[in-house]
């Protein structure tokens, strides 16, 4: 059986065709426009399909369907994103459509949840019933595998990124204050090197990249702490304490076996990792009497969200009348 | 069939026998000797659980098991009480000494839990698969039900109570800073409450219950917020606050179809759960778009935690294959 995974950004609409060992046989890209409609935008998404499918020399008969990450809240059972803020999309039937468009069954999720179903079938969770991954970027998104299965509570749970965990804090963007992804996701730690190096004109962070003009990313301010820079430590160590408190308190909760993250900030490697370790073993409820999972780096980057969104198609898709209950299903 | 359900408490340890239905044919109480061994108290369980037995005219044969509701972190595949802060415990074999004293099978499983499988099954969230309970008492329990069964994650999950909404705030007996049952316990009401009264000796508070003597409970400053305080308003405001960012984030992650609070507070009514559901469904993400529970209160009281302790036995513990091997387990 062949599958296709379409992982649904804000910048690239990324698609693969996997294979029923979750090998990626082909995958295209293409950047995400959006000035453009909801169908519009399905409508690109479909072709990205066809020409998948035409590109790796697979039948259309032998794909069992589409599967596909969008950011926000997602009503899986009836294939509606019903809202994502980065789109400005509502209640949009993304499965339906689609399906129209392809004439396959189309299954849908959020990204994050796509990208953890992804490391748990072929990367950093396989082998592994109960896992979080949080996705650190412009946002933090989370998804949680429960004895296998996704976890997603009556209708769009895991919303992890909008936990409080400093009341009354830093302003989200939910209208929330304080909520988790304000201090630990990629912008957040963008923002915060941002600010010291507009408050602090002396200090080696501003000097080295505020005057320079480099453009600020999450690695600048591991980068300054690793040349010295007090400030930049304080920033660096202020980050890893939050997105601990986050973690910490999801462990005290799903108590999962495995815990990954993933995004650009990952790539700073132990200078991350080690701390937040620290940290969280620590803070984590009977942490001395209780399995604490190590907080790890997710494996499959990118490929991920593909993987994942490709398999929730199920197995069982490609039998016939699988197939024409799922496009019941889906329109 | 018939069960029984104890619910081990740290004043009392309360016991009932359950027919088919959840009702409770005969109850008993005895007081909690927290001086005693872990093999006393359980010593103990086992005679009331014979009393009741006996007391209530029902033979042994038809007796299934024995279902225990305990504080703590409950290692329920192994019938283990990993960690009680309030008994001193630790890795007590609560499953196999209970059914080594009684001859019965005996499940185990968090306090909390067992409240929460009670109110679903007989309580205010019957026909309901996915609920939350919030436990108000010394510190939060919380019990979560998704799909119609308990959530624990790996093992010891659903510690609600130290998830930190306050970073570096209130200390916290588990070590944290900051966690939500230091904001949102009734000990925590009861705490605040008593340091108004100690700081603001001309208080109304103060005045018509700190000088008179009146024990303070979580009833407190709820009246005296009733009787125009304004430092009582402000206890009750902030109470209601921390709890609500509390129950948002718990709803932002598991989003269910009920969330329901037990506890003393709850007898507060209108003006706990009035305000409290305003806040709420302000701070959930995308309420306007998205099913927001309201906050209910539970109704079963402490019947509660015996119903659901006793459905800890399953219901094909009767038949005399499944006993065995019950036993086996439990043993």
């Amino acid at each position: 059986m062949y599958r296709i995974g379409i992982d649904l950004g804000g910048t690239n609409i990324k698609a693969g065709i996997t294979d029923k060992n979750n090998a990626i046989l082909a995958q295209a890209n293409i950047p995400t426009d959006l000035s453009k409609s909801e169908c519009e935008i399905i409508g690109e998404m479909s072709e990205l399909a066809k020409r998948l499918a035409r590109e790796s020399g697979v039948s259309r008969e032998k794909i069992d369907g589409i599967g596909v990450g969008s950011p926000g809240v997602i009503d899986s059972a009836a294939g509606i994103v019903k809202y994502s803020n980065n789109f400005g999309w509502e209640n949009v039937p993304l499965a339906a459509l689609l399906s129209s468009f392809t004439s396959a069954p189309v299954f849908v999720a959020n990204d994050a949840e796509c990208a953890a179903l992804g490391e748990a079938a072929a990367g950093a969770g396989r082998r592994c019933g109960n896992l979080i991954l949080l996705t650190l970027g412009t946002g933090i998104g989370g998804g949680i595998i429960v004895d296998g299965k996704l976890f997603r509570g009556k209708c769009g749970g895991g919303v992890v990124g909008h936990t409080v965990i400093v009341k009354g804090g830093r302003q989200c963007t939910c209208g929330r204050r304080g909520c988790l992804e304000t201090y630990a996701s990629a912008s957040a730690l963008i923002r915060e090197t941002n600010r010291v190096i507009q408050e602090k004109p002396d200090s080696l962070l501003a000097v080295k990249y505020g005057r320079a003009g480099l453009p600020v990313t999450g690695k600048t301010a591991f980068d300054a702490a690793a040349a010295g820079d007090v400030d930049a430590k304080k920033i660096v160590g202020d980050y890893i304490e939050y997105l601990g408190e986050g973690i910490a308190n999801l462990i005290n909760v799903f108590r999962p076996e495995k815990f990954l993250i993933s995004g650009g900030v990952c790539n700073q490697g132990d200078s991350l990792f080690d701390p937040l370790n620290v940290f969280v073993r620590k803070n984590c409820f009977a942490a001395d009497k209780l399995y604490i999972p190590l907080i790890e780096r997710a494996m499959l980057g990118n490929s991920a969200g593909i993987i994942g969104a490709a398999l929730l198609v199920p197995e069982n898709e490609g039998r016939p009348c699988a197939r024409a209950g799922a496009e019941r299903k889906g329109g």
